[in-house]
């Protein structure tokens, strides 16, 4: 099953593609989407949604998911947030994909084990569980990939191992913790 | 020329189309799009492009224009308002239709001649101006016409007479007016 994860933004909008096959996850492609500032904001959308579909018919994932974000910030960012939302959106139900939503928190806590984890434990367990980590993914990347894995874990929490926490990622790595 | 003006919201997407030939304006058609509260969000994006695909195809429309709010409300309904606008906007990029986009002040000012206009007033234009007061639009329905003239009337205003705002109106039609 190919999942396709997006973290959509108007600045600049990420997607992260997986494979996942029973327990095992593999990194079928990302990237991020920078969207100039100078630009309006229609040829924005439109390029979100343009780079999208181009993803979906090479790749042909079998579900989407994107991140629905807290509501906290200002009326004029999630108007461009929700604009950015729906373009990726548009992508999805114009070929048939369906829609899931994930908050960050949703996310953070399928992937690391904790709701409130830092965009760094985010990344790193991003990166150990994708065996990507000689990979240095853009932020917008990370996050649109954690969305993905999010979406293939969503079924398997109680029964999966994999996924053990930063924790025991921590243990298992220290020399990649230091900072 | 053809204009296509819609007034988008997740919960009722208004859409109007007028054309628009020297200082003339004829209504083409206009309808509301409703949307059950009860359903997702993403099957309401859906509707919203789908709709107005079939309304751009059918009747193919030279210009669009969308209303773009005034940043007031809280974050949660400005979220779910950008998300039904990117859908009717994708509707429209996705056909090559430029997407120009007015505040609700320029949309009362180019039709009645007052930014602060009431919602009363803007009907009573609409009505006047294309000359259809033996119709009563919905709500949204009006807004979007609303848009579609202010949009026709961009270039217009300097050497126009058919706006002569409300007060002309007014006096032109007393019985009209008398709430």
């Amino acid at each position: 099953m190919i999942i396709l994860g997006v973290d959509p933004g108007s600045r600049a909008t990420g997607y992260g593609l997986i494979d996942r096959e029973g327990d095992e996850e593999k990194l079928v492609g990302s990237n991020t989407i920078r969207l100039g500032d100078a630009d309006d904001h229609p040829p924005r959308l439109k390029r979100i949604y343009d780079v999208l579909v181009e993803v979906i018919t090479t790749h042909d994932p079998d579900e989407f998911a994107i991140e629905m974000p807290v509501y906290g910030q200002n009326p004029q960012s999630m108007l461009k947030l929700g604009r950015a939302q729906a373009a990726a959106m548009m992508a999805a139900l114009n070929h048939d994909l369906p829609v899931a939503q994930y908050t960050p928190k949703e996310v953070k806590k399928s992937v690391t084990g904790n709701g409130n984890a830092s965009k760094k434990q985010v990344r790193f367990m991003i990166e150990s569980i994708l065996s990507a980590s000689d990979t240095e993914f853009a932020h917008d990347t990370a996050d649109a990939l954690a969305i993905a894995l999010c979406h293939g874990n969503r079924d398997a929490h109680e029964d999966r191992q994999s996924y053990t926490g930063w924790a025991s990622f921590v243990e298992a790595n220290p020399d990649r913790v230091s900072e």
